[in-house]
């Protein structure tokens, strides 16, 4: 599919920053969130939790629990089928025989309300022989660790992400400099604010309805239908409103099956919602990482090789967040362009709480390693930091090591035009104990294959009053992508953006969507948007052809009015032309459907292949001031300059940069889940430093002129993109202030103050 | 569009008697129908009536009814736009000057519960100037009546539903005998269980969503929006399901518009239902009509002439029930082949309450007419009243003096396999006090173009799973039509027909249908399903010829299974099909639209088209048991024979047939709504006489074999058809039995008394 080249001053609809279709409802409080619903008969649910890290589960006793009034049902592992789910198959939803993490899965209650069901929690009785946790992927991966998964031989996960391109040992040697460092991720969480939570209704037939908050509703449809053991098409997936995901949707949890063994055993609806607490402490963080890397560059800031180990701290149960680690791998091979290439990655169990894929996917953790090499490879060859960045920027035609091919790219741009905004002089220039950093990202902005389907379903309903209808299969998790779509169709049929309305709660009537991850909504729901009303289009032209009595490639719709461009006596408001065409003998009403699934590739098993049909890049500059007495970081400016394609909604994705920028600075400098022992330590948001609109540093935006050919409009994903390379800038400019380089995020006072003592 | 010939033994799905799809959870109870529907911030209205049939308002004051702590908002017509509605723009929703009925609205009241607004309504003052009433419509339409819409000059509606065709007076003088004679119908309600209510909710946009008991859910969104002043597209119309509608749901009824009023002047969420006393007193009747007929046959039983003059007590406000009388031309021109016909009718206004369209919409009322005569010609005639039926009964290629062209009819076979199944052995032979009656009737059974379109629209997807789901305008109330159209569906897919769920509830989803009536929804609505399955089954073949590498000819789908006619290696499952077809790079998924608009006929301005692409036909007989003592009727036995094309469904369709027939005998022999000076008398069950089922005769329905070329697999209508013909049926049977000829429904034991006392 080649859409029109851009020009976004041509368009009426797409380039315009109008608000969000859904703000009113949410700033209001109508919207409905999951939170909000209520059945008929409701029960609620609340699960009770191992509390030690690695132990024998010896006994249960719910009896007590079971007594107290209003309890209408408790669940162990052995009320349930034993099956096993998650991306390696890998956990039960309450756990049988042993308990793997502290927050792992011991029983359920279901009762008439919350209070109830915490009440019987408090009265099951567990007892647990305790067995050798182990909490650190090093100790985790060694000989005599204890296994955790004990039907393995050892804790590392059998997921080889491993990546060659090139001849690395040979390229290193014909370096003239290289730098190798060890970087470190630590728990971050989402800290969404609608919390994780399911709703299950079984009706009189035995099928199933869930209300979730997933991002990806089919495939949630598959896997908690496989976890339960009930066929997908018995299972009907309703999603409300969602207040945030962040990648925590992926995957199907131990909370969604353990709400339809409740509904199931109760033969009524159970709901189980986190309380804040649990958010933190038991929903899925962003992979803790150890990243070794190692990077060389000629003399003249040719880079030569790259080459990356990566430790990722797994938790006992594998999610879609391990997977992450190729993410990972695309940034080490393709960030930059870089020869030759390496990148292992060791997933590793360990007895810490289980992490999910976060926004960015992993490529927030690999983008601090290779950004701040970037910076330090650099400062070695003597080169200004930003041409050094120019000299090896990604460029169209450019084929990464992995085989992705780069079409549109204005990273060049991209990085002149943060230095020229944030004023870039050259190293140590920004004033007394101040400091310019950058950082660049490469993702993925044209879908990303990760499943054999990436595409997305739509259909388009003109009815006689003109309101269209979009049907998508496209999930809205608050990126403004509903509101993309609803512009793309009225860009297309070039009618007002108030005349279309959006459709895609519920499985049984939106077209299939493999979900919104990996920045890829606009793009490919926007594109299948785009064809459905493209062919909307044409009936409507059809049908204008009849009633105007004019050849249809002699008319255009502008601005709602159908005319024909030779006689302009010819035109009509085009839901007249609708009305004109429904109701007379034979008539016709106007919808339409597409398919767009991408022209992306499915990795080979070497990870090879071409996974988004175009890719996003953009540059970060973050201009900081380091207190040297007590090490706290100010980010006094940021600019965050993205190539996006065509923008369709300035105000919307300028936002959704900002917020990305947020959770980045939060990232850097103040956002850490404190484990200690497999243990969350700071479950609340006192405690967890997540950036207030207060700290939040002012963030200027700007998307580069550009377009790309395969996007909607010449649109490119950007969903993600804001978070991916901030705490490599602020870790830059940190260094640029007072030439501490810290390695380790979140870069807090007490590190820096270390890092500094260290230095003097 | 031309079907498949039907052969019902060659059909999979079509023709099997599976329950109703949503039998289940009507059943137990968990189906959400109106009045389980509750919104957060909910208010619940009440509604005011006059009181007076015929009365000037001189003053409201509703001071003291707004102090009712609880009470949120009080409406009376000056808080409303004065917009007016209804099938002739002749009424507002809160009455203003005067009042034309007793149930005429006054004012309204929105509190936080019903018992609150109850009070507030009791405290409203409002002042009467009386003003002369006129309730029958002889006396309304003389030169002196009071008149009731004052800016009209007359009480006689301008709805001169007029038809003459050949020479009606000479024809009379050619005819060996004739007889004339006036009929009467009497006021009767549908008395369905789930009462007419509305709820309405405008968003923070000012959009209106209305939940409500609609049969015509496009109709209703156009109609409420004219009465609102609020365009459509800013109107979603949902419906909850329906627990009977009969016809009443056809029309927009100040409730609606008052329900949205209320929800705009509060800003919240507004719920008016009917309780069981208002729903007998304030929903819409059938129409009390006087029917003076005179109808004429030759020497050898061949019809010549039938004329007939309509007098319909229209109540003070045009509903589509007026429209009715067209239906009953259609009767009187159409039942059994009469070459001289002429038909006037007058819609009379009064100040009774007004009537709206019942099921059969008018068609009871005119057969009644129509075929007590025809018993009485035939005796006249000196001929076996079969055999006078026989002779005159409409067939194949047969055109009706209007321009209906008969296709498929075999009212011949009807005739004789009730004659044969009841036992028919000529005249006053069924014993002391028995008789045997028969009725036929002739219907609109292939839509009705009443409207400028009598569409409907469909779109089928298939998932991975291999579950279907159908998206049809097509409105469901209680008839089948829902598990008759996925029949259809399964049928044309050749896949169990549990693997499909039909979607129909939101005008924002759904495509374009004008509604549930005349009989319409399982051959409209069946035919759009069929032709978008069709579409989804090509595709599915495609896409299966390159998953099977066989040619798309040669590929047929039975039970599920995608096979090679001439490979047999060559199959797979259908669902694994469409798995391989979209998960794949360029992959497909399925989803089909298509939008069947019947090739029938607008009527002319001469009441003169072939309104429907076919016709329904049947005959019943009824065997009775006059007490002579008491006048008591006992219905023995009940024959129900219908040419209703293929049957889709024999259970459903029994079923469907079987409750037409328990309304018409409840016509026939008990159900009065009693009005006395414009007041209904018997507003409640305890005093209705609908037929419970311990009363209900022993009903047997029989289906001749036949199929329809134009209709889904060769069905034809049948919704209405078991109320037509029940009481001319039953008439004829009483005759047959004690030699009176009553000529008034209902035929109670006081006319049957004073009857035989007459005759005696």
């Amino acid at each position: 599919m080649r859409n029109p080249k851009s020009n976004l001053e041509q368009y009426t609809v797409v380039g315009q920053s109008i608000p969000k279709i859904d703000a009113t409802e949410k700033v209001t409080g109508s919207a409905q969130f999951l939170i909000d619903i209520e059945l008929p008969n409701m029960l609620y649910g609340k699960i009770l939790r191992s509390g030690y890290p690695h132990a024998r589960i010896a006994r249960i006793n719910t009896e007590k629990a079971k007594r107290v009034p209003g309890v209408v049902a408790i669940i162990t592992a052995k009320d349930t089928p034993l099956i096993k789910f998650g991306f390696m198959k890998d956990q039960l939803p309450l756990k049988h025989g042993k308990v793997k993490s502290v927050r792992d899965e011991v029983a359920a209650v279901a009762a008439v309300d919350e209070e109830t069901a915490a009440k019987a929690l408090e009265l099951i009785e567990v007892e647990y022989e305790e067995l050798p946790p182990v909490f650190d992927p090093y100790q985790a991966m060694k000989p005599d660790a204890p296994i955790i998964h004990e039907e393995m031989k050892s804790n590392t996960v059998n997921l080889p992400f491993n990546f060659k391109h090139g001849d690395v040992e040979r390229a290193f040697k014909e370096c003239y400099r290289v730098v190798e460092n060890t970087f470190k991720v630590n728990f971050v969480t989402t800290a969404a604010l609608g919390t994780m939570g399911c709703i299950a209704r079984f009706d009189e037939r035995g099928d199933l309805t869930v209300w979730t908050n997933t991002q990806a509703p089919f495939e949630y449809q598959k896997d908690l239908g496989e976890a339960n053991g009930i066929r997908g098409s018995r299972i009907r997936v309703i999603q409300p409103k969602i207040g945030g995901s962040f990648g925590r949707g992926m995957d199907v949890y131990p909370i969604d099956i353990i709400t339809v063994l409740l509904a199931k055993k109760t033969g009524r609806p159970v709901k189980i919602v986190f309380n804040r607490e649990e958010e933190f402490s038991a929903s899925p963080t962003r992979q803790p990482c150890i990243f070794r890397i190692k990077t060389g560059a000629k003399r003249d800031g040719t880079l030569l090789a790259r080459d990356a180990e990566l430790y990722m701290d797994n938790g006992p149960y594998v999610s879609w967040g391990a997977f992450d680690a190729r993410v990972m791998m695309a940034t080490v091979c393709g960030l930059y362009k870089v020869p030759n290439v390496r990148f292992n990655a060791h997933v590793v169990y360990t007895n810490n709480p289980y992490s999910g894929t976060v926004r960015g996917a992993g490529n927030p953790q690999s983008t601090f390693a290779v950004e701040s090499q970037m910076d330090m490879l650099a400062d070695e060859l003597g080169i200004d930091r930003l041409e050094f960045r120019l000299k090896n920027a990604n460029e169209p035609g450019y084929i990464t090591p992995q085989g992705m091919k780069i079409t549109s790219c204005k990273l060049g741009e991209c990085l002149n035009a943060a230095a020229s905004r944030i004023g870039w002089k050259g190293r140590h220039k920004a004033g007394r104990n101040r400091g310019i950093g950058f950082a660049s990202y490469f993702h993925v902005g044209g879908g990303a294959r990760v499943f054999r389907s990436d595409g997305c379903g739509a259909i388009v309903k003109i009815d006689d009053f003109g309101k269209v209808t979009l049907i998508t299969g496209a999930t809205e998790i608050g990126t403004g992508s509903d509101t993309a779509m609803c512009q793309i169709v009225a860009e297309e049929l070039q009618i007002p953006v108030e005349n279309v309305q959006i459709v895609n709660d519920d499985s049984s009537i939106r077209p299939w969507d493999v979900g919104t991850h990996a920045s890829r909504t606009t793009f490919i729901g926007g594109n299948a948007a785009l064809l459905a009303a493209r062919k909307a289009k044409q009936k409507l032209l059809e049908i204008a052809a009849k009633v105007l009595e004019e050849d249809v490639t002699n008319l255009e719709v502008k601005n709602g009015i159908v005319s024909s461009k030779i006689d302009s006596k010819k035109t009509m408001p085009y839901d007249t032309i609708v009305r004109r065409g429904h109701f007379k003998l034979s008539g016709e009403i106007i919808i339409a459907e597409a398919f767009y699934d991408p022209p992306n590739e499915m990795q080979d098993e070497n990870y090879r292949g071409n996974i988004s049909v175009t890719y996003g890049f953009g540059t970060q500059a973050a201009l900081v001031e380091v207190d040297r007495d007590t090490g706290k970081v100010s980010v006094l400016r940021f600019v965050s300059v993205h190539d996006a394609g065509s923008v369709i909604n300035p105000m919307l994705a300028e936002s959704v940069v900002q917020g990305g920028v947020a959770m980045g600075v939060g990232l850097a400098l103040t956002e850490q889940l404190i484990v200690e022992q497999g243990r969350v330590m700071n479950a609340s948001f006192a405690d967890y430093k997540l950036l207030t609109s207060l700290e939040a540093p002012p963030i200027e935006v700007q998307f580069v002129e550009s377009s790309d050919d395969a996007g909607p409009f010449g649109a490119k994903g950007v969903g993600e993109a804001g978070v991916i390379p901030t705490a490599a800038a602020i870790a830059n400019a940190i260094y640029d202030a007072v030439k501490v380089r810290v390695t380790e995020i979140p870069m807090t006072p007490e590190k820096i103050l270390t890092a500094l003592e260290h230095r003097q």
